[in-house]
């Protein structure tokens, strides 16, 4: 603006004003103006949210990437200190074991002396959560630091106690976004809203996910099949926006740090593009999403009975009551002297990290092939050029250690989960995914030599595509989920395997959610947390089942007009939390309902004047404060069993009245449409 | 079994029957018997809806391969009959635009002649179903014929009328699906079910996009995007297994056919793929965004105006009431005379069809870079192996000739959608994004010719990159929609461009969002089809606003002890088809509903008393057989907007009551919602 003063002063030779420049166009000026004005207030109107957004995004993103740099250098100190510690296999095996374990224990110790909740991966808490459920403190920020040292420590350990990032750092970016709501609305000055605050937490789950993997698209989805059973368009954009910042972020710190040249994919595969996979193979990738989804529903069903094992078991469960540092060293204890590598370990590529196995199980060439002829030997050290060679032993071949793997990992991984420490299980789920389909990849490719022939043309079959669709296969069947796939793209940056995958997905999951509850299914039931299950099956009878049939018809309801006597005999008949509100005795039209513990303030405040004479009513302490809360929702007695379903899981009910002429007839809670939708999925059989 | 028989005979020289085989092993047999009754159990359980939605998806994929390969035969007789015709430019001429407008013409008249509804695309109604209104007939099988065959007709005419096929497809996918679900109600016994219905409606339109694009992923998500505003999980995993079994058949029709070696994407494209892009070219990547988000309002604006200036207009509107083929033939034949190859179509590249356009521009080479020092004269039949010689031209260059191409197919293809004929427009909105984008990319090209310098690497700019941004961010702001950058990645089957491409579809769609209803949108309220707008902002403020405020408190309704004349005169008074029915005229509780119809049929057959002495209510009608419909929700004055949206939108809700205290104190309907949304998101200015 000075620049343009002092040119026309330096044309006419007076200075000339601000006011007098614009002067000759008083219009353009105001239009100007009000362009701008216009502008403001758009950017204002979609404004606030999408600034926090952003925030959020950005704020998890460089969390997560300083915790990758760290995990890193930690790692790299261990490996640095097993190379360099000398010959002797005392000192190998103690420098193998002890910092695992000393990290392990730390990790539980620590995070537990914090807060109790910081153990396992919080993704069952938080669908418990965002389903409406008040679970209190889980998402208070203290839990923070805990859950962030923890974590770090865990992911330190590497391959050796080889668990994941993705649940907790979900429950950390979900803890964020609730800490920086209650900031922004305490700066605002605007009262918390509950349903506001719940966009908020579904936008920071699919942050939390993005973040960890760089993948906007699948970390929404996969954020969405997880946590919720219905959800709005508009809460999907907020979520792709935040998203697509935190991944565009966390990728950009990379490039920043020099690792890479550009903003590319986590685990770049190099597929053959032009004929990926021949037509009949198909029929394989199927194969292998049935044989993943029956894995899926094994390892399930012995995670789940291992869990309730260790929580019965005297022994353990008095280990992990009194000394949990001490369970969680001992779990890491075992695990790392399987992983020994010149113990067994050298049958199961355990000098790989785990995104180093990934890397290699996704390679394009098949190791079955090129080893048919040679045999290359063991290596001292990981080959960089070939690190395949971990996945080979001369007299175990191939075949031998990817199976000595998956069976030795199946049952490590169920033990590592009972370790009570910040810990995530998709992504060792996706690793054993991927060597799954690795080893039935290599199978058809020794079976098939030439590739497969289909008309005419023989194209060599890459073992590396069935791990993919492997990976996606199995995690998606353990966590029911079918974005997996998408996942699986985004994660290789290569998309040609687009049918098969989705299939062999798609098979895996009919299999696994016919047959078992999904991971964090499982884990809520053997915690305990409430949940409102599916209705399965959408038989069409399932549509006739109407509220009449299944609500709670016993409800305890106060009239305005009832004695205080007989009030407090109510209240001390149950224990529940909220009570209807009647209008009177005789006509009893809903109008409201009453908390108990305002109710028993009330109460107490309640000067005791029982005389008989002086008989006083509940009217009286409703005039004296005690808050009458409004009725916003009421079910009628032919509402069918979907729409309540439905209004329940949408607006995060926890029990609705039921009025019929306007008159409380009953309630239903989540109790009742569980017994209701366990009656139409299994009907029970007719005596 | 005989040859196990045989075995048996042989070795012993008894023949032996089954029974006597299995004989020893009771036990075996029985457990065999029962896991063969189980599977059978399981597989009815998931059963029925899956075998529906196979049976959909692979017979949608049947009829849109057919529709292709009939297409491509007439559109080959077109380019044979133009090439064979002589050198003499009438006949030339004539061969070019009469072909398309004799097709363009049968395609109006017929399909109108059979039905009124198969013009446009389709999916504003279908949308309109969705969200619970009843269009009458519009999903009727006999539209199908009429639809199917004037969508072959307008495809038929290629690029040079310019349209698409997706949305007429979803709608004859919608309307197979609803056909198909009367079938089996009709088959099995079983009446039909509202809630059911729709949810294999949402699946089918899932189905449509995929098997037009074999697009599984995208096809779902785009299709839950346009069509409804909330929607649940398990909807989404039963689209995701239609949309599977569709895609794979269609591409599987693809390979029997010989048309390609293994199932791919539909328009593979070459990137480079270790260093797709620069860091700093996000930048440019954001800004094609803003640039596409920009235009789309401009073609949104236009393309509305339009439709209304052709319906108000008097002689436009005459000529589409009485002679539809007519006016269809007038456009056509000014959009084929624009496109003559040898007039103004040589510099739009007009030889080529839609699929060579799109091809054509993903391509990742630089056509300025290489045109820059030679200059290829223009063919006289586009080269196979270079068809991107179309899109040059010696005089004009690469930049003129995109420039003229999006200048001139702007207004082209908005005379194009008033057509009325089913033709889709999401394809022609692709194209022309990734026009745009493709000029942008050749311009950056241009710019910088050795690539963008970071980090001491070079790499050269790819324009075929930034077409495939435009064409993904100007479709989905059009659209708003998110899952057309996924669509990209699927069609072209690659991944690379994974972020850059979403960023610049959110910022199209943050434009486009903000400033114009979405093209379907548009069209609903050109219609003026009902419709229930977002809540757009969210601002807290938001979630204060309750059904008291804005709810439609004059209500007219009928006590079970009216008098039959204070009956009729109500009914009279008012036209609205249902009507509360209270208690008593004294205490005014809600008891249900009762339908006009049902009303007037009533009174029809009641005799006619009105003798003073004989004072007939409500209450004998409704004894005498006129059925009253349960009030299966209410709300309460204290429901908040949100909470009442979502409910309309979730249960495809057409107006509620609200009740206090078991009274009928108003009513919600769309009307009210809209207004009070419009309230929220322009607050009316303070006077």
């Amino acid at each position: 603006m000075e620049e343009l003063v002092g040119l026309r002063e330096g044309s006419s030779g007076n200075p000339v004003t601000l006011q007098e420049l614009w002067g000759p166009c008083p219009h353009l000026r105001r239009r100007i103006g009000g362009g701008l004005e216009w502008l403001k207030r758009k950017l204002f109107r979609v404004g606030e949210d999408w600034y926090f957004l952003a925030t959020l995004g950005v704020l998890m993103a460089l969390i997560s990437y300083t915790m990758s740099f760290t995990v890193g250098r930690v790692v790299r100190a261990h490996k640095w200190l097993y190379r360099e510690i000398g010959d002797s296999h005392l000192l190998r095996y103690l420098s193998w074991t002890v910092y695992p374990m000393a990290l392990v224990s730390f990790s539980s110790g620590f995070s537990q002396s914090i807060t109790p909740f910081s153990g396992g991966s919080g993704l069952p808490e938080l669908k418990t959560i965002l389903s409406g459920v008040v679970l209190e403190d889980y998402l208070d920020i203290k839990n923070f630091g805990a859950k962030v040292v923890g974590l770090t420590c865990t992911l330190a350990c590497g391959s050796t106690i080889f668990l994941g990032k993705v649940g907790p750092f979900v429950h950390l970016c979900v803890m964020i976004a609730a800490y920086l709501g209650r900031v922004r609305t305490q700066t605002i000055g605007e009262p918390e809203n509950k349903s506001k605050q719940n966009e908020m937490l579904v936008a920071a789950a699919a942050v939390g996910v993005a973040t960890v993997f760089a993948a906007p698209f699948s970390g929404v989805l996969f954020s969405i099949e997880v946590m919720s059973s219905h959800f709005s368009v508009w809460d999907y954009w907020r979520g792709f926006f935040a998203a697509t910042c935190g991944a565009f972020m966390f990728r950009l710190l990379a490039v920043f740090n020099s690792e890479q040249e550009t903003i590319t994919s986590l685990f770049k595969t190099s597929f053959r593009v032009d004929v990926p996979f021949d037509l009949p193979e198909i029929f394989f990738f199927v194969a292998l999403g049935a044989i993943c989804g029956v894995l899926s529903c094994a390892y399930l069903f012995c995670q789940r009975n291992f869990l309730i094992f260790v929580k019965t078991n005297p022994l353990t469960s008095k280990l992990l009551a009194t000394s949990k540092p001490l369970y969680a060293a001992l779990a890491a204890l075992i695990l790392a002297s399987i992983t020994y590598p010149p113990g067994v370990g050298r049958f199961m590529a355990s000098r790989l990290s785990m995104k180093q196995h990934l890397d290699t199980l996704f390679d394009n060439n098949s190791w079955a092939l090129m080893t048919r002829n040679s045999s290359p030997p063991w290596p001292a050290e990981p080959d960089p050029q070939n690190l395949w060679f971990e996945w080979y032993h001369p007299r175990f071949t191939i075949f031998g250690t990817l199976a000595f793997f998956l069976v030795m990992k199946f049952w490590m991984l169920i033990l590592a989960t009972t370790i009570p420490m910040p810990a995530g299980y998709f992504m060792p789920i996706f690793i054993f995914g991927a060597a799954v389909g690795r080893l039935i990849g290599e199978a058809l490719s020794l079976a098939f030599p030439e590739g497969i022939v289909a008309g005419g043309v023989t194209n060599p079959i890459m073992p590396g595509g069935y791990a993919l669709a492997g990976a996606a296969a199995f995690s998606g069947a353990v966590t029911h989920t079918i974005s997996t796939a998408l996942l699986a793209f985004e994660l290789t940056g290569q998309i040609v395997h687009a049918l098969p995958v989705l299939m062999a997905v798609l098979a895996a999951n009919a299999i696994a959610q016919s047959c078992q509850p999904s991971f964090y299914d499982g884990t809520i039931i053997v915690k305990k947390l409430p949940y409102l299950p599916w209705i399965r099956g959408r038989k069409i009878s399932s549509h006739r089942v109407i509220v009449e049939h299944f609500m709670n018809c016993s409800i305890t309801a106060l009239a305005k007009d009832m004695p205080l006597e007989e009030v407090v005999k109510v209240i001390t008949s149950t224990d529940k939390a909220e009570f209807p509100l009647e209008e009177s005795t005789e006509s009893p039209i809903l109008v409201g309902t009453v908390r108990r513990a305002h109710l028993l303030q009330a109460l107490q405040a309640e000067p005791p004047s029982w005389a008989p004479g002086h008989q006083r009513s509940l009217q009286d302490i409703l005039a004296g404060g005690c808050p009458v809360e409004p009725v916003t929702l009421q079910l009628s007695l032919e509402t069918s069993l979907h729409e309540a379903h439905n209004l329940f899981e949408l607006l995060n009910l926890q029990s609705l009245f039921v009025t019929s002429r306007g008159r409380a007839v009953g309630s239903v809670s989540w109790v009742e449409l569980k017994k209701a939708i366990s009656n139409v999925t299994n009907p029970p059989a007719p005596k």
